[in-house]
């Protein structure tokens, strides 16, 4: 990302001094800002020392940096040459208690620190990225307007940038915005391995998603038209032609391990805060889950000899073809509007407990274009009428909560139900959809078969529980009646006197 | 658990000493010796210097506190009047990161620091419970006669405690423990759900709940067992009759808050930790999550009137009864067996990485009786095989790797397929079956539509991907492949020259 950063800041006539412990890495990013016509704006330096004294005061360091301890050592080595007023942008995907750790340890120097996600991947880097930036207000003032510069640009030109709050808010937001497009590319692929079974082929797939893209709920997702596009894609022959070539998507394996070999946190962190914050991010885990189970393939292998075969997903012989597609099309919809209500709970809650002041209209400006989950759709008719109420309560933010949201669930359950059954029945794997059809039953069921579960708890633990038709026992607070389900004995009473005891 | 403990102790002749910050709490347990004719055996002391200097030496000091930081104080407030050799038998449900905390903090004072998981309910904790300590080696060898007489016995007398491992194993393994029974404690209330919705009563589903407990699968399960005479209990009447009086479960009402509550962390721990280890454990996930659901009943309600009744559970016409209940029994078992699978995943790769040296064969017999998770024939038939093998490797703790356990999954898988088939169909809830049947899919499948998801990663952000048919790409490696699906463009390319740039 950094050196997509770089070039793009430098396409905006900004002076760049890189630093990067590869000489190689620098050397690919001043190759390419020559060959853009940047000339002379990006520059390399080798140590810290000379770094800070390319730069003009108060200086911009921009970090894209591994998250974890990298930024504190790299913070640590800036400092002496660092002046008051400097400000520190990081674009990492940073665990927002290191960026918190960072600011704190920059109060009193007068550096500005600002944690910043930077939504959009490699590409959108180069061409203009979705940016969440939270942390020192004056900084933030400060960098606006050139971050406005760089920004992606939504339908109306407007910047997907926005000053998110105080602390670790920017750095929060990011890490939920990944959470939920792990959902949100979780429930797309199901819907992809369903229509193979289908007997479509990959290109057949991909022609379906450029539709989805096109109108409806899932017009406008950014994650569905690059699934379109990629469906497409050849590898070049020898002679630079793609025809006759294999299509690349037929060679990649089920694979996704950016959990599990640590270069990515945000999956990990975002499904930890939910349950940490409370939140019944149902959709989310399973997304999660299955990208964990995914990644040791190895264990897959042997799972599957030792089951002769396993599960494997029946072929799908579906009489109604358009019909179930479209059916498939409005569950994978239900999957990413149960990404997007859960993490925006996840949001609410941290920022109630952080009291990180977030703007969520800037969320929705944000979200709004450059970002993985963009969703049109879904920007425009679920959350802009929600986000950019003039006054917010935090029980706005569980987006559940506002009739146009429950109406657009009451409408495509019906089929979330329909592929889950056929799913279930022909043994296609498809976790998501499957949990965010049991999130909404559970988030609206009002006679859940928790109330035996509860008993169980008082029957071995005392846990207390609340009765039926009592007043005010709605809230998540202890129950206050306890029943002697079973009269306490004493050792000798359950073991007998002639016991080994 | 405390009070229970104490009278525990004295019942096998151990003097104790209480301290409480609660007059009454010690006044009631003192009343309870006193009845139970354990005549001078529990006394109350009001300080730390008194209770110390009431106990003979090596001191042995039981902790039975919430967890976090009260510990710590206690600790701390103990200091000054322990002596090298004393001992800190620590009962809680405490986090094991605490618990190291403290035993690094004792380290030099010779005050030696076990953390203890002591499972079973208050009922137990008077009765016997399954205890499972971990800590200083020393100390352990010390205490270990006195947990032998006051734990609970196997069916064959043998007492369920055993030495765990370093650090804070012994409240790991609680931990997961706890985070096991959830998953138990879910799928049987969705079960008990579906049985309701068959249109059976109250005493019907305990009756065949019972049946469970005798035989089969589910045979010797403590949530089964108490399950089924819970179905029984009615309020005793001003008479103390219970003849005509309504059933207790018919009232009591769908809210589990624990978690939300903070009364209980090992629920929420147990989840972080598996997604913090890379474990795929659906089942615990959709479990707390369903907890959590449940703990916001109010919540609930708004989003069920904003849905107009929600998505409530159909009545269930069965033809069969007894071949879906069958099914249904069998469905419960794989879920069960899913979140034993997937804890003792959690444990091992806990294990791998803090180097506690867990004596697996000793899990096995804490696990036999007293503890909620007891389950005879998973304890018998899938664990015994494993974990009293002479020699373990870590692949060994993936329960799956084993043929014996590959067999039961596959003989009840079709059981487990219909049941969740059926849940969904009639909008049963049912997360954690259906979490388990995708567990089950996910984890022997070798063909996943996560190829796509890969695909879709190394688009936007060039995450690399893995090819089919290569060598050695089993691992949890970072694939060594990335196509240029789409050609990096410029700002200016991607927004015109004559945007707002």
């Amino acid at each position: 990302m950094g050196g997509g950063i770089a070039l793009l800041l430098a396409e905006n006539g900004v002076h760049v001094s890189l630093s990067d412990p590869s000489e190689e890495t620098m050397d690919g990013i001043m190759q390419k800002a020559k060959k853009a016509g940047y000339n002379g704006l990006v520059e390399k330096y080798k140590d810290h020392k000379s770094l800070c004294r390319s730069l003009s005061k108060p200086r911009l360091l921009v970090f894209s940096l591994p998250h974890g301890n990298v930024g504190d050592k790299v913070l640590e080595g800036l400092m002496p040459y660092l002046d008051r007023g400097d400000i520190v942008l990081d674009c990492g995907n940073e665990h927002f208690t290191n960026t918190e750790r960072r600011q704190e340890h920059c109060k009193g120097t007068g550096v500005r620190y600002i944690g910043s996600g930077v939504s959009g991947g490699y590409q959108a880097a180069r061409a203009g990225p979705s940016i969440c930036p939270g942390g020192d207000e004056s900084a933030l003032k400060d960098v606006m307007p050139l971050l406005e510069k760089i920004a992606a640009k939504d339908e109306d030109g407007n910047p997907c940038v926005g000053v998110i709050g105080r602390g670790g808010a920017g750095h929060y937001v990011k890490m939920v915005h990944n959470g939920i497009e792990h959902g949100m590319m979780s429930a797309i692929c199901e819907a992809w391995g369903i229509m193979r079974k289908m007997g479509m082929g990959y290109e057949d797939v991909g022609k379906v998603l450029q539709k989805w893209n096109d109108s409806g709920e899932l017009k406008g997702t950014f994650l569905i038209s690059i699934g379109a596009d990629l469906s497409h894609k050849r590898y070049p022959g020898t002679d630079g032609s793609t025809k006759g070539q294999p299509l690349v998507i037929s060679e990649v394996l089920d694979k996704v391990v950016q959990d599990v070999t640590g270069e990515e946190g945000t999956g990990i962190w975002s499904n930890t805060e939910a349950i940490e914050r409370h939140v019944p991010a149902i959709t989310l885990n399973a997304a999660h889950a299955f990208r964990l189970a995914s990644a040791y393939r190895g264990d897959r292998i042997k799972a599957n000899e030792l089951t002769r075969g396993g599960f494997a997903p029946q072929e799908l012989e579906i009489d109604n073809k358009n019909a179930f597609i479209e059916k498939l099309r409005r569950a994978t919809y239900l999957a990413c509007l149960a990404s997007y209500i859960q993490g925006m709970q996840v949001i609410a809650r941290a920022d109630q407990e952080h009291e990180w002041h977030i703007n969520y209209a800037n969320i929705w400006k944000i979200w709004r274009g450059g970002c993985i989950i963009q969703a049109d759709y879904i920007s425009d008719k679920i959350l802009k009428p929600i986000l950019l109420k003039p006054s917010l309560s935090p029980a706005d933010m569980h987006l559940l909560f506002h009739q146009h949201v429950a109406e657009e669930v009451l409408k495509s359950y019906p089929s979330l139900r329909r592929i889950v059954s056929k799913a279930v029945e022909t043994d296609q794997v498809a976790p998501t959809l499957s949990a965010s059809l049991e999130y909404f039953k559970m988030v609206t069921g009002t006679d859940l078969p928790t109330s035996f579960y509860e008993a169980e708890l008082d029957y071995f633990g005392a846990h207390m529980f609340d009765k039926k038709g009592e007043e005010d026992t709605d809230g998540p607070t202890e129950g206050r009646h306890h029943f002697e389900w079973k009269p306490v004995q004493t050792q000798r009473q359950v073991y007998g006197a002639s016991s080994k005891v």
